[in-house]
């Protein structure tokens, strides 16, 4: 079996309501789907996200590396040859969606073409994930009634809480959601490298007895000297994210000292990356929750699929609820969160994700 | 697909010749082979190899461990969830050989179960391995005939040295085989940790004009302090072997600094923790290759199959020539090495291991 094509289809998908971050305001998810197909006619699929304001990627450098760059070299290869797949991948600067949507779709095909899902074929650990909640900025009312709603609605238990360049504000709604969600609830934060050392220091005390459980990029990431202070601090571990994107990175944050936890993205590290970095955190005991790259029900899928595979993803919360964000999805299948958890369908060969071809008919742009 | 048995069997293989160690000398293999069974027929084998002057292990260890821990856990498991596999080999202390041999048995059975070999669902880097080969103690002129007789008969160009306990006796023995094999061959010390810190920093530039690749375990895995002095003396990586018989040992070892390449033995790690190991030293820059562990054709043709799946470890030679020293094997078909290297045979599903049970009843032993 040989890769005979690999192509990029862009496709715009509505936001129900606008979505605000640290980095930045979106309305739309322009993303790339990656198809993958060979001489024997059986094909994978993955989704590529366009998140310009992180990893400078645009649907239109998506597409152009795909053609340009990774198509090429990829035509010819086995399918299965994921570690060949790596070295066509590596050989390219940056493009990280890209790369990873690429060795996930691999991973579709193969999974297809054993007829195996590949949450199996990589180790299933647990058939289904806890789900985290990605909470919006807002007035304290409105981000406490939108985690009261992800709760009633979902049954979810685990909150990222973003907090964006002040503190004692982000401590407030803390402390708000602690006293609405009761000591059970997970709750984590995501400064998006907002904050000073020096102010993370001064609260870190007050974090730990809100029973914060990590705090995600509090500062910038190039800010080595403060990030190993935090650290030093105790009490609360960082969890490195954009500061991560690489094995080599992870490497970095981990060794020293400035991260002992990890947001592992499939989105951007593929799942064969993603696997080595469990792999470097499991030797340094450091703990590693599957992160949202802003994905539609196919990333969704395809992350759940990776994270419920592997023991160490597996026993922690995931962020796998972005997508009901979005006001449609182009598979046949959206997931369901039920009980505050995302469940892998093993029926579905490969990654899980069945395109609807009307949908994606709708929603694919010219670009 | 539920695992129904497994079993371990122990064999005896005799030696063409005793082999000679800086851990001692061995006469014969005494090793058990590991079958897990599944309710629909299809089983997979490995080799657990009892070294009991590096592990502690024994044959009737292993079979006990099997015995009355590890299949209680593993009965009733799908063959393909080797993360929940993992959890209940994690929960048994030590015996490495016997929770190494069952991963590696349980990637057998997934392959066969699939009509696939594992080199390719594993990542399909390369067809072929090159060959090291251990060089065994001796008198000089006998070891560079040995040498000799391993690059004209097998075309191999790789060499691992043992020194025992005594360095300028070692560094005469490099000093004749780069004489007689010339600036291509790869040469690199294993000393069992017999020598002393101060002793091999004093040799270092020495085997740096020899061209000496690596310093496997030079001195003590205990001290830290004599391996971290060596490491920053600079010029030969040291490799970690005996201490990194585990994904958290060896992220010891890198990020202590104390060594900057790694020893991958499927036979301890079994495949997925070697895979996270590979993980681990891919974000540190490390190299890894795959070592020995006095495996017969079974541990050499599975030790090929992970080697040759890996990017990290395909690139590099791989100590897989040992099973020639043995006078027998139980496989129907032994690895062949030619022109210096070992080809993986892609038409067997699973490992590429097939057991001739008449070799297996004639060498089988009640224990």
């Amino acid at each position: 079996m040989r890769i005979s094509a690999v192509t990029a289809i862009p496709f715009v998908l509505p936001y129900r309501r606008p979505f605000h971050m640290a980095s930045g305001t979106v309305t739309e998810a322009a993303h790339v789907l990656i198809r993958i197909e060979t001489d024997e006619g059986i094909s994978g699929v993955a989704e590529a996200v366009s998140r310009s304001m992180i990893y400078g990627e645009s649907q239109a450098s998506i597409v152009e590396a795909v053609r340009a760059w990774l198509a090429p070299g990829l035509i010819g290869l086995d399918p299965f040859a994921t570690e060949r797949a790596q070295l066509v991948l590596r050989s390219v600067v940056a493009n990280e969606t890209a790369k990873g949507a690429i060795d996930i779709a691999l991973h579709d095909l193969r999974g297809k073409a054993l007829g195996q899902p590949s949450w199996r074929l990589l180790g299933a650990a647990a058939p289904s994930l806890r789900v985290a909640h990605m909470l919006g900025m807002g007035a304290i009312s409105e981000v406490v009634a939108e985690a009261v709603a992800a709760r009633d609605e979902h049954g979810i238990e685990a909150f990222k809480v973003k907090i964006d360049g002040e503190l004692e504000s982000g401590m407030r709604l803390l402390g708000a959601l602690r006293a609405e969600l009761g000591p059970a609830a997970v709750l984590y934060t995501d400064a998006n490298q907002s904050l000073t050392a020096e102010s993370v220091v001064r609260g870190l005390a007050r974090m730990a007895e809100l029973g914060v459980e990590f705090l995600e990029e509090p500062i910038p990431a190039t800010d080595v000297v403060g990030r190993a202070r935090i650290a030093a601090s105790g009490g609360v571990p960082i969890m490195a994210d954009e500061s991560a994107k690489t094995v080599e990175a992870a490497a970095t944050q981990l060794t020293a000292g400035s991260a002992r936890a990890l947001s592992i993205k499939p989105a951007r590290t593929g799942y064969t990356e993603s696997a080595r970095i469990l792999g470097l955190a499991r030797g340094l005991h450091c703990r590693t929750i599957i992160g949202s790259q802003g994905d539609s029900a196919i990333g969704t899928i395809t992350s759940a699929s990776f994270g419920a595979a592997f023991e160490s993803t597996a026993r922690e919360a995931a962020e796998l609820d972005y997508f009901l964000g979005l006001g449609d999805q182009i598979v046949t299948r959206s997931p369901v969160i039920s009980a505050g958890r995302i469940h892998v369908d093993p029926s579905i060969p490969g990654n899980g994700v069945e395109i609807d071809d009307d949908k994606l008919a709708h929603y694919r742009v010219d670009i």
